[in-house]
């Protein structure tokens, strides 16, 4: 029997579950192009209201991963494993835990490959590509093969999406941008998953954001988003973990482009700057739970140890040396990081009383970062490599008048005053230091199966 | 502060109220085609599923009133009064009431002008133009000038929708076919509304169909369309009334295009069919209370009765005959309209059994006069003028086995056996009779002013 998509949407639109034969028709007609964009935002709008349950989203989810081609791991003979970030400012772990995890994985009992598909800079956070592709020479966009021969040499390889790859979340996400529809956790789940388990994974840690500087700023959003993406995971049969992590203040020392490369490159190197802590005790919490995952390790915290132990040695390093150049960058680079460092524009804000540092509005920070020149307004906009701030204290750290609070950097001195005066409005300083969210706030794994 | 699309997309998502200006915004987007087709999906799925308050539908109904151009009647010098019926099976209650109305409006203490923008054939229902289209010589699509004219000169005129009179609509009613939101209350209301006070109305009278033939089969979702449309009307300062009617079986003799204009005729020459009489009663009805909004008579009942005198005196033919010279049709046809009835095949269905008519899907009826070709599948597609059927018995009469039911018409022989079969299976004989609904259900009209 033909399936309709009129049929499809007012099925949705008066609460009925919709069938695999349905959801499998709809992702079909977009990617087709047989339904009309006014079709497709009804739909969306229906879903947005109406929700869809644990069966509707895994079959979309399966339907939109299977609706282009997609990355055969197998051939790597490896347990692949990836994480993905719900988005957050200064968030640069992907740097450090692809090196962590492959470098691992070679040592581990068992083999790990960490084919990771990343995104780019969106809204008020950043983006893995674009501060990779501040490495001279460094190519985001392989073609599959070349993403194989990555992974197969050097344990992980970090690319952009390929136009052949989920096309349907390419076309749905164009369309949820401008109806209204993004922020459906149903929808944020099928988009998230269908491309991360495009890239063929065995395993997916989620580091879902939470606080002020997430795109979901409500704790029980958070929460249920990464239910979800669990849920939908484990469906696939992927072993899916969710962490929920604090975005309350920028993650590490720099938040911008390439000096958000130079200070992954510093902590491989061993160098640990102060405001780099939380940096890496999530990069090695996250890193912990893929190598858990994979059954390299008994628990989770053995796993952030033996990541830990892969930064100190310098094995990381080495993975990280052999990826940047297999994906054509120049390392040299890494030699003087901070000499690589250009902006030509430099303000530095100091405290104008003494006081601890209370609060801030993180995606207000973020969105600083993206006026500096950091971040994009439009999709396909550039991004300034070397824009960007350094923050000099972390929450809760007293400061006295006159201190630096943060360093703003910019390729144009015209650039400056606005996101000067963003945060300083938003960099709160008390004479009480406030309650602090742990780093790691709930973690969010499937339910044992019996 | 400009208003962006999405943002009213969200606000109704998030069952806000909008405010006149966003509703203006965004018809006026939808005409400038400033807003995708996708945005225009995902508004109409969030009003089908969130509703409108009766502020929010009355701006609505007015923006898009005024979204092209408008029919000024005060020119007329006249109270200006219209009839909508939302579709039923041979309902010509138009081709009566347009006349009518003119000829008493004539005599009344207050002129009475009746510009009429009539529909063509929907679903399966019929549609005015196409039955006066039939009319050798006729013409629908007359310029605001020309139907100015037409209507001082004889009093009506009944036209056609002109590109440039409500443009949203047109836009958005197109999308909400395809969108699943065409049965929204608030939506048809805005679409009807918005095209009759287009035509500059001082008063208008809305025939509501309930039963099985009408597009709403629940008695309470017409209640509650004729409601909303009696609010719109009023707040935008015409004076209306709607009056609930059954439409659970044909409506008089004939359904289809030439058989209809026949049946008029005859009507408004005073020859009266007994299959007609529930036909004269409406139409007399409806033309009673446009006459009482107009201020000519004391009462409905006393506008029903200034109407019928109108058709026994002779004094509706005339008007009629003068609207449909000034239209350009040729007036020699109404002579012998029986003779200018030509279909190619014909054929009789008589009863199985002997029994009482008991009930039929009113529906299917009119699918049946659709399928043998009086009736269009798709917009734009062309009509037989000799296609339909005759009745030969109203629901609740007695019928001997052997006796003629329906004759079918058609222009091709090959269309008649489905709809035989059609009408064979719907027109249930029965021992005992069932409850017939009085014509006239309900009267709506708007609550006393205090």
């Amino acid at each position: 029997m033909t399936i309709h998509p009129i049929d499809i949407i007012r099925h949705k639109r008066d609460s009925l579950t919709l069938t695999d034969a349905e959801i499998e028709t709809f992702v079909r007609a977009v990617v087709d192009r047989t339904i009309s964009d006014a079709q497709i935002g009804a739909f969306l709008m229906a879903v947005w209201l109406r929700g869809l349950n644990a069966q509707e989203l895994a079959t979309l989810t399966r339907a939109m991963r299977f609706s282009g081609e997609v990355f055969d791991s197998s051939p790597l003979n490896a347990f692949a494993v990836d994480k993905h970030s719900t988005g957050g400012v200064g968030d640069k772990t992907s740097l450090l835990i692809a090196p962590i995890v492959a470098a691992a994985g070679f040592t581990a009992p068992h083999k790990l490959a960490v084919p990771m598909i990343s995104g780019r800079s969106l809204g008020h956070t950043g983006g893995t590509l674009d501060k990779l592709e501040t490495i001279p020479g460094f190519r985001t966009q392989l073609s599959l093969k070349e993403f194989a021969d990555v992974i197969a040499q050097c344990g992980a390889s970090i690319v952009g999406q390929t136009p052949s790859l989920v096309p349907a979340d390419r076309i749905l996400y164009a369309l949820r941008d401008h109806t209204g529809t993004v922020e459906s956790p149903n929808l944020i789940c099928a988009s998230i998953m269908s491309k991360k388990l495009a890239a063929g994974l065995n395993g997916l840690v989620l580091d879902v954001k939470t606080g002020s500087g997430a795109f979901m700023s409500r704790y029980e959003d958070s929460q249920h988003l990464a239910r979800l993406m669990v849920a939908t995971g484990e469906a696939a049969g992927t072993r899916t973990a969710a962490l929920l992590t604090s975005m309350d203040e920028p993650l590490g020392r720099f938040s911008g482009n390439w000096i958000e490369v130079w200070e992954c490159v510093d902590i491989l190197k061993g160098i640990r700057h102060p405001m780099s802590a939380d940096l890496i005790e999530l990069s090695n919490i996250l890193a912990g739970w893929m190598l858990f995952l994979g059954d390299c390790v008994d628990s989770p915290e053995t796993g952030a140890a033996l990541a830990d132990e892969m930064l100190q040695s310098g094995a990381a390093y080495q993975s990280w040396l052999a990826m940047v150049k297999l994906q054509g960058g120049d390392t040299s680079t890494f030699d003087d990081p901070a000499a690589h460092h250009k902006p030509t524009a430099t303000r530095i804000l100091t405290a104008d009383r003494s006081g601890y540092l209370a609060g801030m509005d993180c995606a207000e920070v973020g969105w600083a970062v993206q006026r500096l020149g950091a971040g994009r307004t439009r999709p396909g906009d550039p991004v300034s490599a070397h824009a960007g701030i350094e923050m000099h204290a972390k929450l809760g750290t007293w400061i006295e008048a006159g201190q630096p609070l943060v360093t703003l950097f910019s390729e144009d001195a015209a650039l400056l005053d606005e996101p000067a005066s963003m945060l300083r409005s938003t960099l709160l300083l008390l004479d009480t230091p406030s309650i602090r969210q742990p780093l790691i706030r709930e973690i969010i794994t499937a339910p044992a199966k019996n």
